[in-house]
Parts: structure tokens; C-alpha cells; sequence
């Protein structure tokens, strides 16, 4: 899932999370310090720029990206680990993140842009990060706006007018996508016993 | 949606066009007589073969087919006015009905396969239809066979083990393709506005 920041996809991220046993959050690694509140390992993996650039060298991140200065990128291990169990894993990363996912994930990476209904709502979300500076603020700003300007890369998009709704429609594109013909494994083995049995 | 006859397809339509208000069903032609209950206009348009042969030759079919000596087809002009008017339509078709909507559809058909848990059932509810002789269910059986041997050319597949739970993934499947972004019209003049007043 990519969006603008202030868009609510935190929000929507622990929705899916706390309704849906089935996926499990990627945990970003960054350079960049822990704001209040946020706890290593559970928001981020908050690590130097040289454990960030050894991991980079060693092909150990599936993505990776500058922001503001800081470095953020999403391990390999845990992501392909969740994989071969089954499990389905969510992506909060921005558009040039999603682009590199793409090579690595090929086919199996279900991309969702959340939009905002409204500027003003996402101008007060921003805002209201009173630990933020106002020129901070700004940066966001034209960072929204070009964040935004890439939604049409995407396969679904949702505008989060109201979270309820917004958390049902994830669930449902979830869903189908679980339900599509290339992510069901052992159909072939399925029809050919109910061909025998006919 | 297709499905081997006795999958419980038609169960499944009938929960969708009651819970969902935004589709409607595509009422087929057929040179076949009408079975006891059958309605005219509503399980089928009954016609006779001439007629079925004037519109074919008129291109008023959107795909045809011959199944054991019966003639049926889809209607062009009712499919097209419920798009314009931004309505889906829902089509209860064979595999070689699909083949044909997908060249008139394009990208804008979604496939859904509808497989029966066991063939227990799906031989019970064939020999239930007690208008049917013995000889016509074993036709049916192997057509049955034909039909399932088509499921890996569908987008979805859904095992239908239990209606309320194939209903839900049926809705979910609806939900998700009406988010996909190529559907999602006004969407590029919507972000535009949005960055207008960012």
C-alpha cells in the first residue's frame, strides 16, 4: 500500500493487520532516529547507515530509498520466510519502493494506492505531527503531492473518504486476489481427483 | 461465472443479484423448450431457430453456442445499455461462451470458475433434476467433465463448499474488480483537484 502521507494508511495497515491472521507486517529498516512512541522492531528497525549499506551491498533489502536524508529499505528474510509459509505480507512503502518490489516480487505483488478525499483533511493530519517543524511540514507537503502524482502505477485505488469503508474494501480485494486462479495451489491435483470420481 | 452444470452456479447468481444492486443478470437466448417453471424474459428468451439464426447473422449476439442440439446466445443491445448506464453485467455462460466474450469484452470481463467440493454432490444434484432422464445425465455428467477441464483459462476459481461463504468471496470479487484503478473513472481530474489545493 503507498499513499500520501496523511492519507490514513497507517490507520488502514493496523485495520488489516488486527482483522486478518493470514498477513503479517513488513518492518522497514531506517537510518533515521525513533520519533516518541515508536519502538524498535515493531515500527522500525532503526539501524546505522553502515549495517544499512552492508545490508544494501549484501542484497539482504528487497527495496530501498532516500527520503529527507534518511535511509529506509524492507529486508529480504522475513518477507520470503512469511512467503514459504503461506502467510501474505503488507508493504507500507512509497512509490519508488513499490517500483523496485515489483522486479523482485513479479506477479505477486498486489499494489493499492490510498488517496485522500480531501486536502484539507491531509494538510490537518500533517499538521497535527506537532513534533514536525513547519518547514517539515511544507516538505510533506510537496512530498504528498508528488507521491499522489503516482497513483496510476497502481492496481487498486481507494480514496479513504471513511475508514470502515475503506478497511472492508482492502479486505475484499484480500479476498479475490487470494481467490485468483494463479495463487490457487493444488487446483490441478483438485480437478483431476474430482474427474476420477465422476 | 461458469461452472460444470450442478456446482450450484445458479444458487450463487441468484444470492448476487439479490444482495447487489449494481448488477444485472444477462438473459440468454435459447432454441430450446422452456422447462417446467421456466419463465420467458427472465430464465430465457425463448425463440425459435429462425429468429436465432437472424440475429446471429446480425451480429445482435455477443457469443452462441450449441449444446446437445440447443441453440443459445447473448443478447448484444441489453448488455450494452446496462454498461452505458454504469451497471455490470452478470453472465451465466459455458467455457466457449467466455472465449467468445472475452474478444467482445476486452479487458472490462472478469472470469469466475465456480468447481463443486466433491462430485458426490454435483452427480446427486444432476439426478435430482428429475425431468432429466438417466441417459441425459450421463451426458450431462461427461459434459460436466468438459466443462471443469476449462477452469485454468478463469481469472477466479472458487470451490463451492458452502454458499454463504462462496457468496461472500463472489462479493468480494465484485468489490475488488470496481476498485481496480482502470475502472475507477474521473480518477485522474479527482487528483488534479486534489493537488489544486494542496
Amino acid at each position: 500500500m503507498s499513499s500520501p502521507s496523511g492519507a490514513g494508511k497507517t490507520t488502514l495497515s493496523r485495520a488489516l493487520l488486527a482483522s486478518d491472521h493470514h498477513i503479517r507486517m513488513s518492518v522497514s529498516v531506517t537510518t533515521r532516529p525513533p520519533r516518541p512512541g515508536e519502538l524498535d522492531g515493531k515500527d522500525y528497525f532503526f539501524i546505522s547507515k553502515e549495517r544499512f549499506f552492508e545490508m544494501r551491498d549484501k542484497e539482504e533489502l528487497l527495496e530501498w530509498a532516500e527520503v529527507f536524508g534518511n535511509l529506509y529499505g524492507t529486508p529480504r528474510l522475513p518477507v520470503e520466510d512469511a512467503l514459504a509459509k503461506g502467510r501474505d505480507v503488507l508493504f507500507d512503502i512509497d512509490w519508488q519502493g513499490t517500483q523496485q518490489l515489483e522486479q523482485a516480487m513479479r506477479d505477486d505483488l498486489v499494489r493499492i494506492f490510498i488517496l485522500p478525499p480531501t486536502t484539507d483533511e491531509l494538510r490537518d493530519r500533517l499538521i497535527k505531527r506537532a513534533q514536525d517543524s513547519s518547514s517539515v511540514v511544507a516538505k510533506r507537503m510537496a512530498e504528498a503531492s508528488r507521491e499522489m502524482s503516482h497513483w496510476a502505477e497502481y492496481d487498486y485505488v481507494i480514496v479513504n473518504d471513511d475508514v470502515a469503508t475503506s478497511s472492508a474494501e482492502i479486505t475484499a480485494i484480500l479476498t479475490a486476489e487470494r481467490l485468483r486462479r494463479t495463487r490457487r495451489i493444488g487446483l490441478t491435483e483438485f480437478v483431476r481427483g474430482l474427474n476420477k470420481t465422476l
